[in-house]
């Protein structure tokens, strides 16, 4: 019988955001994002925890490669966040407020679809060492 | 549908403490507790991360505000845990021993009043880098 | 009613490995394990934390005794695999290739029977700070 | 006679910022600054180590009061540094490139004139885990 | 010609204390050292890095062995700080305010007698991550 | 006049080792080394931190291109010592003892060479998070 294992590959990006309602007053927004609304955007050193769990494979040892989903993030998350301005450079916050939740969000809904889909995902954002999220939730 | 997201808020205190059970000889005090049993007390840097599960709020992307979070623990824990002797100072441990497992279920019982019961709520506490504890448990 | 609380010790060992399947040619086994499967070795700094999990005992305040759990990971795991190389020096990797995954298992067996069995066992291990691993799954 | 000892007092801020030179080409600068030259900016968690030196005062032990320190720190660098667009929002950076080391330079230049003369003060400032700089050097 | 290096080792200790000057009324304790000055004590985790310089060996490639560095630490430090109170039960602060700066000073002194006399030492303390020391400074 | 940083990378490598003197009888090499004399390796995850130190070219902001930095460091340290068996695979261990000392030196010789002259260079070598050398010293 196999094991079920969770593996677990870090990986960090360096990029600008700003909190903001478009929906709302400039004095909501303010009242309600404070700092994190600065029309001039600020910046963090993010870190995602990518988390897949599913069954040993005997031959290798391993759930997954981590080279080959640290080449995943790379190419599908990295290559697209990182020294870039979330607001203004990604897609997929143009419209959606970049929150910590929501990125975690956003990059789970990217590597699902690039994952063996009997394997499970899981999403910890690092927003800084003191504020994180985790999608889902089981 | 809306999304279930964890966030976590990582705070700290300082305090001293001692292991000690009233009901116990001095000896058996000194067998099971050994260096923490120290009747002139030692001391942690110690660490919470309090997680807080629920549904993202579409028109702020958050599931809690991260700020109000941290505000909520300062004011009913870290006020009265921070540079203090959790033995002597802090009374929920007048009469229940300050070992990590205790302060966790302690804080969790503090912060479970103060946060929307629709919110699931677990406390990690860091006694040392090496010893830490999780409070409840799925 | 007693509280269930999760415990968490954490230890490390530096050894050495080398991931190798001895049924596939040098190709196959360069072209999947890459510069892990170096005839030579390599090592790491392993850091393990293993995870108890059961009811606080009202006379200690302690779910197990983080120093004799301290004990246990030592007399039984680090006292075999530290400074060692796993694939030369410890039995259960003489046929076993010593992915994380595997020694994670490894690990999970041996305190398994050491460890009271109404506390529930699991154990984290980290390769390097950016691979990691955690077994069993709930 | 007086020990000299040196204290250190650590702080973070988290802003966006864009290297780039105005008087070279656009070509020049992507070519120098790759993606640091992003016009949309990126950010950082900034970590700053605040190094204090002189001698012990036998009244306090103290060589400066660090909750005194960490006090001038917030006022005078957080609170302008913080949640904000270096380049945009902070005047010492209009003219400036906010590189990690010019950071540096900056801050060691405000804390200068707000810390006592015969104090010795040298700036650690982490950009990312993996670049940081320091100002001055010996 | 040999090579001068400098070596590092860490270790920790877990301890209780208080800042107070005798000489001064309560009045001007609290001012001064504000939470830090509470007559219960508080606690930190401190960790210790003890920096030996000299030259390296040619036999064994070591400026000292870390392993017997190490066990001085153990013997002549920690065995006497860990898990104590440093006002009360560790005679050096009997009549010295038990600071982060008087603390580093102490080590070195007790160091100092235990090391050859052609090998520098410099010891740095950590009180908290944030707060920390160095003694003596070059 | 221009202003003197230093600036530091971060990079690392995980590689096997074991501590040998050829000239001394196994007895002798098992009391001076211990467990690091296994003849089969252990190892480690080894953290290298370059500093480079001298004045900020007002053009770019840098002491050094960060990146290009890194870059050095990757093609004549990390491709030859990463994944490694020091003493089997790398020519500089043939005949010296890969202590932490040692490595530190190596590393500084070859990197040596590669940085301009009027550049100081300095190596930092964790060989755990524990134990960790610096080479040279002022």
């Amino acid at each position: 019988m196999a094991h079920k294992v969770a593996v677990f590959r870090k990986e960090h990006f360096n990029a600008a955001h700003r909190l903001h309602n478009p929906e709302w007053s400039d004095e909501k927004n303010e009242a309600v994002f404070g700092k994190c609304n600065n029309p001039n955007f600020h910046g963090h050193n993010y870190e995602i925890i990518v988390q897949v769990t599913g069954e040993v494979n005997p031959e290798t040892g391993f759930v997954i490669d981590m080279k080959a989903l640290g080449s995943l993030v790379k190419e599908f998350v990295l290559d697209r966040f990182d020294h870039k301005n979330l607001n203004l450079d990604v897609e997929e916050f143009f419209y959606l407020n970049p929150s910590a939740e929501n990125i975690a969000i956003v990059i789970y809904s990217i590597l699902r679809t690039k994952i063996d889909a009997e394997l499970a995902l899981k999403i910890r954002l690092y927003e800084t060492e003191r504020n994180f999220v985790e999608y889902p939730v089981d």
